[in-house]
């Protein structure tokens, strides 16, 4: 059963980037990559990636344009972009709503997992639409005070599984849908 | 040695109220009240406290006029606020810079901890002042997306301690001081 799931790291105070989409805050704290909730088991469940145009920006710049996905990648993106050149990859641009690429995510993810990379927003769009299961948070020992907002909505989520990795407070989290009032 | 300790809880997106500083979200989530870092033990090692003015109008109104404290409890303002008529009640208001404020503070705590009870803005203010310690905070399961902010500040922690409470995340970080440069 395909899961769409949101795996990311955040600041403390919920900033998956500065305000100038900067990462060097994270790319420099300490990781088992071998340890909970690691990168290279969650990949080995993905089948298919989803991401916004910013997120592909940072990845084309952060890679010096090299491509660093084997896997079919859907960038979410009202502007034109650029393609990568790198041999094999596979990168679909689109627009709209996510309810309307779901059915083809799924069925590129096959028996795996969608990973929506990010950012926050397009993660956004899946839970508005009930189509985000779960979300996998590396939260580094940081704050920013600003940036690219982890998950700009309101979400009731429940904590499935925990536990540090070095620097990081890792978790699990299924996504319960809409945070319900109660006043 | 006498620290000073923000303890709060927070959305996992780093707000520790919603925008209309309402806290339904979070006093509805399962708790084991002695459970890790739970407020009881924390409270205990505590000699007095010091809160914003947007902080004391919640406790005010959460607890019906009722003042909660024994211990006495500087509130940061710059405007008239009616103090507590309870019995008892030690509240002292005070405005300007929390530099000024500190030797008090610490005198007042004698053996034990400062307790900074928030808004995130005078954790900051402590912060800037390097007069921030630790930082212990619940995350509840809970996105928000817009609120009061944890700690509006550029901050480095380090993870000392971390442990799952039901419902929460906990964890205690020691406050490094500001966010390093490393461009």
């Amino acid at each position: 059963m395909t899961r769409t799931i949101y795996y990311t790291a955040s600041t403390l105070d919920g900033f998956i980037a500065d305000p100038d989409d900067r990462l060097d805050w994270l790319l420099r704290q300490d990781l088992d990559e071998q340890g909970p909730l690691n990168y290279e088991e969650f990949y080995a469940g993905v089948g298919v990636l989803v991401m916004g145009s910013t997120t592909y920006e940072w990845v084309m710049r952060h890679e010096d344009g090299r491509w660093p996905y084997q896997l079919p990648c859907w960038v979410m993106t009202s502007r034109e972009l650029d393609p990568p050149t790198t041999e094999g990859a596979d990168v679909r641009f689109a627009s709209g709503d996510v309810r309307d690429l779901y059915d083809d995510l799924v069925a590129a993810a096959g028996e795996r997992d969608v990973w929506v990379v990010g950012g926050g927003d397009l993660a956004g769009q899946f839970a508005d639409a009930g189509l985000l299961d779960e979300l996998i948070v590396y939260l580094a020992g940081v704050t920013l005070g600003a940036g690219r907002p982890l998950l700009p909505r309101r979400l009731d989520l429940e904590l499935v599984e925990t536990a540090r990795n070095r620097a990081f407070l890792t978790a699990r989290y299924r996504v319960l849908g809409t945070l319900t009032e109660d006043r």
